[in-house]
């Protein structure tokens, strides 16, 4: 701090010019809450100028006002590329009277004007039906963090900072967010930052102590406790608190100097002189009132700096008249005169307070990342091919075999730095170990002689927090860069609500023509729900994709890559891809390989079609070319059962004519009408036949496939085997076994539609069922699956 | 500390003592992850005594050891009731040898004898099919707590100690587990604890380094800074740290003695003197090398001490002879011919060591909280009815109508302290305002003169985290109590996880029968999908159900009350019920009133049925008793715009006969096959009909309404309307209008289906089609619903 210094860091001039400036965007922010008319106040104000139902949120907004404020004096005087990540759940008001101030809203926005006419729009659309809400929305420019959901605004930000090593930004922690899990956690950031290549996060925890109807934990505990903790987190916090706006607006100026002047300080010593240690990055504590500025008391009640003050103080002016003239006394204590000109244009001497062009928060590119994003360099997926002579020979484990191809996506994008994966300390455990041929995990913190792939920069980003790696990942997409989420398919349910917030954003954005696609979210879900030898039943859990199709059939894809090659194939297309969430589930055990590159690319490109090779209806009779049974699979395991199976009947049934379809892309069962990918329905029809059975082996929860399927001619003789919860410690044969997935019960599933088979398939039937004894005898004697099935090869 | 004492905590036969039952704990550790026979190595190692498939957790395990045999020596010294819970997610072989040792898991598992016959079968299950997984599951006794999934440990740990005053919970906090967000909070729990009627949590952090592959991020800060850390999270931080075991024990015991007689006076401060002053109680920071104990090197990988210890450490014996010896010197090194008699059975004079009967970790009853289960003492809900007269009365908003009965519920069991209500700071936003007329929130932290409903001791547990309120009643459940979570409708997506854990910890002890059944864990959604006028499309999502559903039937139910009434009566079934998940989805704004009292009971217990008073196929001639359409609803505002259609249908084209069927219990819709709730289909076509049109109208998305009843005689015909991921912040009726829930959207799909309504029907579409473009153009220009939808009621 510079408590010894004479000279105030703020001029007597600057400092009731940034006052002017914080009243005007206080009084915008009251404005966009209550008024519909009169913006100006040019006359006294009637029942008629105000909203019939007043929503929104005062209480964070003063102290987002003030920060704003202060962050542009600050971006001109050291020329910053700075943006604003609003945490607090409602912080709408604030960024879009500030970017409305600093002129980027109306660039976007014309019908928005800096005249008397623009500000009653500017009021009229905030909360009000099709306008924007009350949030740090898509909507306004500037934002790469809603607010809505709570706690991820310091992931976020470290996300866009990654790789930006010019790039500063300032985050708004609202205390009642620092309450959540993943806010607590996101403080250790600071352990997987580089100071040399990437740029600064200056968090800004915002104390004015209330949440919606409660006091804040951070506020309530001791100054020093708290010290201690943001210490303890690595940080080095200065103590902004009061509620004199004059004190306030000098302790400010000087703190935000003092840490920007930190920040450089740290960079150039990393960048200038290689200092890698991990520093003590510079924090504030901002304590201010809650609803600062607004009205005291209401009806006897305290409102400023109380919870009271957090969403509309004056709430019914319509049957309290004097609420209405609390209104304009505490509209007119802005001195709205003071502030804009006769037009309604804000004055020449505040107006130039702000940042121009690209400086200022609202227009900085990396807020609207799609202006930045270039393509990846993309090795060719097919260099990768693996060997599939003999049909059915085993591979490596699909993620082990496509390690290589994320290593040389990582190797050829070192210079654009521009590609990272994330996991929860997962990586090498999901099969990528490939990566660490040529990177390391990014850490910051101490490191000792024994430790492997940790370098103070590195590609891969893992912390056991997959709110973490899904907040950087987000961050990093949404400011122009790719990546690759990997993750334990199980615990991704831990980020269901965040995929929601995301997926929820790419579809608004998908409606702002200014706002540039980004690149894709992509997970990689491996360590599956049918490989959990090491675990059990926790670990069990395929329902992410469930939740996935809620969301808008424009944002979400779901691949299930049967073999090496098909994921090859499916994960090229993914990291090409804009502005969707692909999730792709594969394994990571050794496995079968089906298809030849060729045959895969074609197979993806389809995302569904029959194996002819696998079934038999094209070897003769068949009743019209259509097969008596379909035998279908989605997903690595299932499609193993699967031709387990159907090699199981035409040993024992030859005369039976059978046809495999395997689907990759999981959106193509869905009617047209429901998914762009979904197949027209002659087209399903052609595959799964109108009247035929057909036994579906699907990797998640069987009833997924009737719901994207109910409408299809021949659902009504579609059986789905899939994940019923069933299962714990146990062999990979086992799994399918305690599901009914596994190829003994899928042969008597056919036939159980099939009364053609006479004795003869009730024979097999009474065999697979003995089979089925032998394999509990078994594996309950071994402890593992009976040769049997673990030395079982397709033959062509 | 105790650095100046001159006696040792420990006298030397008492450590070698203490020494000798940790060496038995972790032989039988590696006993579980290696061996399939030779249990006491009576005859030297063969590799047929070695499992085929090495699976387990040696990491944690020898540290977990460790505490547990310090934590025996403490539970007799003090005479503590005490229970155990092991963060980490994998001290499974940890806490089985301790539960075998102190006896407690044989007397629940019999076969699993203290013998060499009972060690073999101990070992062999260990990891193998249809035996036990790696966790501290359901099925070892004193687990409330598996792991698996990572981050709740010190939620649970709290949850159980509240209003159990003499319990302590020991809590290992693993350091990878320390990452995640949720345990990243947990820490606060401080706050919340009244150290006068609760109990105390003692965490130890275990500091063993490293995570599946990675170094931890509190292993590696300076010790300054997590000594900042944990003082500022309000702990006061003991440190216990080394490898050489002597050294090590009489450490640790002084720190526990130190550790327990901090509690006990901060106990006895606040029982005896009545200071509530946030205490900063004691906790632990055990740093041991990872795989303590165990291999140093295998083939020249360092593993004791670094993250190659954190699975099976010797890995392969089969291929690599050495390793079979290097693992026969490894069990050797604990001596175990001084641990164990010739027949196997731990020596007396160690098996003294361990507390018994009930102090027995493994026996505390607080571990099955189903055994200290009371009923709670419930107000008769009757008494809470609302008039509906005339029908359609606009109620208060059905949760504030409920908040009495909720608010007596707590009255009645004020002596009993068995109930509490979690929420985060939601309490009074979902309307439970009423609670606070009879006690508060809980909070330990600062209070100032202006707060409200704050106390030391209250029912209300408020804090800005759903894993905290999840996790803090998980744990309060496990431990036989009851409660109830309410949360934003959207926002309980950030659970997911966390609720699958506790549906898979129900389906699995509903399979023990020595686990006693404990209370239902009830989620309140109020602030749901339809009714965000604060707030948009951020706070929008109905897909909580969807992901409960997909959890075994025996433990999920879901009910959409339609009114005040069927709400009462719903909630007062959930609270009585046991080892259920029940989901209740309720409105907390003003909202019209359908059935009396006696009415609504009989609808709850059916769970769906005819309203006969809003249709009108009773009223004449029909289709043999068979009304033309099927107007079918479930949640409350979907029942209002069916209601509201069936008024128009009925004035406009009277001649129709309408049927209004009503959900409440949504597993209703399934096949009996598949849930115990679900209709068998004679009961289901009796409601539905077997082939006139269905217009449904849903609270969530509606394709959950198709996946629950894709196998009804009449699914055809089913057209469902629900949420599709539409809407921002507008009017509640509107939100209705974007998704084409609304009346005049159901009143126009009915048309499209009931083709004899010929050219009167065409007419009412076009009327309807013109109202709602008057809609649209009122609410843009008023901000408000026309009054024709806002003041609409219903007509008997």
């Amino acid at each position: 701090m510079t408590a010894l210094q004479e000279q105030p860091t703020l001029a007597p001039e600057m400092l009731q010019k940034i006052d002017a400036y914080w009243r005007a965007a206080n009084y915008l922010s009251v404005g966009q809450i209550y008024l519909c008319d009169n913006p100006l106040l040019k006359r006294p104000l009637e029942l008629s100028d105000v909203k019939h139902m007043l929503l929104g949120h005062w209480g964070t907004t003063p102290g987002q006002n003030f920060i704003y404020a202060h962050l542009n004096r600050i971006i001109k005087q050291f020329d910053l590329d700075m943006i604003y990540v609003s945490g607090p759940g409602h912080g709408g008001p604030s960024v879009v009277a500030n970017t409305y101030l600093e002129g980027s809203y109306s660039e976007i926005y014309p019908e928005i004007s800096h005249d008397e006419a623009g500000l009653r729009k500017l009021f009229i659309q905030f909360s009000f039906p099709g306008g924007i809400p009350s949030h740090a929305s898509p909507e306004c420019p500037g934002s790469i963090h809603e607010g809505g959901e709570l706690g991820y605004s310091l992931s976020h930000s470290f996300g866009a900072v990654f790789d930006n090593p010019d790039l500063i930004v300032a985050c708004v922690v609202g205390d009642g967010e620092a309450e959540t899990g993943p806010l607590a956690t996101a403080w250790h950031s600071n352990k997987f930052l580089n100071p040399a290549s990437d740029g600064a996060v200056l968090p800004i925890l915002h104390l004015n102590g209330y949440k919606i109807a409660n006091p804040t934990v951070l506020a309530r505990i001791e100054h020093e406790e708290l010290d201690q903790l943001l210490r303890g987190y690595g940080w080095t916090p200065y103590f902004v608190e009061g509620d004199d706006p004059e004190l306030m607006h000098e302790a400010m100026a000087t703190t935000l100097d003092t840490c920007v002047e930190k920040i450089k300080s740290i960079q150039h010593d990393a960048r200038q002189h290689g200092n890698l240690t991990r520093p003590r990055w510079p924090m504030i504590v901002l304590k201010s009132p809650k609803g600062w500025t607004g009205p005291k008391v209401v009806d006897g009640v305290p409102i400023e700096g109380t919870f009271h003050a957090h969403q509309v103080p004056l709430s019914d002016p319509a049957t309290h008249p004097e609420h209405l003239r609390m209104l304009e006394d505490w509209l007119r204590s802005y001195r709205p005169d003071e502030l804009f000109d006769e037009a309604g244009r804000l004055k020449p001497e505040l107006a130039e307070l702000a940042p121009t062009g690209a400086r200022r928060m609202g227009a900085n590119p990396h807020a609207n990342g799609g202006m930045l994003l270039r393509d990846l360099k993309m090795p060719n997926y097919r260099d990768y091919a693996v060997d599939v002579f003999p049909r059915g020979v085993m591979g490596i484990g699909d993620t082990h075999a496509m390690g290589p191809f994320v290593r040389d996506i990582i190797k050829l994008n070192a210079e654009q730095q521009n590609f990272r994966v994330f996991g929860p300390d997962e990586t090498a455990s999901n099969g990528l170990e490939a990566v660490f041929d040529v990177t390391s995990r990014q850490w910051d913190a101490r490191t000792q002689p024994d430790d492997e792939f940790l370098a103070p920069a590195g590609r891969v980003m893992e912390m056991l927090s997959e709110h973490q790696c899904e907040g950087w990942l987000e961050g990093y997409l949404l400011t122009g860069r790719h990546g690759l989420f990997n993750c334990y398919e199980a615990f991704i349910h831990i980020v269901d609500s965040m995929f929601n917030q995301h997926a929820k954003w790419l579809k608004v954005t998908n409606g702002l023509p200014w706002r540039h696609k980004i690149a894709s979210l992509n997970y990689l879900l491996a360590s599956h729900v049918w490989r959990q030898d090491h675990n059990g039943f926790t670990h069990q859990d395929p329902g992410f994709i469930d939740h996935v199709v809620n969301k808008k059939a424009s944002v979400v894809r779901v691949y299930l890559p049967p073999d090496t090659n098909c994921m090859l194939s499916v994960m090229d297309h993914c990291l090409r891809s804009r502005h969707y969430v692909n999730v792709v589930i594969a394994g990571k055990h050794p496995a079968p390989q089906w298809l030849s590159m060729e045959a895969a690319e074609k197979h993806c490109a389809d995302g569904i079609g029959i194996w002819d090779w696998a079934g038999n209806e094209g070897e003769g009779n068949g009743d019209g070319g259509e097969p008596d049974v379909v035998m279908a699979c989605c997903g690595d395991v299932p499609t193993l059962e699967t031709l387990a199976a159907v090699s199981i009947l035409r040993e024992h049934l030859p005369e039976l004519k059978i046809r495999v379809v395997n689907v990759v892309d999981l959106m193509k069962l869905q009617p047209h009408s429901e998914h762009p990918h979904g197949l027209a329905d002659p087209g399903f029809d052609a595959l799964f036949t109108k009247n035929k059975p057909v036994i579906f082996a699907f990797h998640a929860y069987p009833w997924l496939i009737h719901r994207l399927t109910y409408r299809r001619t021949n659902h009504e003789n579609l059986h789905v085997r899939g994940y019923k919860e069933e299962g714990t410690i146990t062999t990979p044969f086992d799994m399918t076994v305690l599901n009914d997935l596994d190829r003994f019960h899928l042969v008597m599933d056919a036939i159980d539609r099939l009364p053609q088979t006479g004795e003869k398939g009730q024979a097999l039937k009474r065999q697979l069922t003995a089979k089925l004894a032998e394999h509990r005898q078994y594996i309950c004697k071994h402890g593992q699956d009976m040769p049997e099935v673990r030395e079982w090869r397709w033959r062509d």
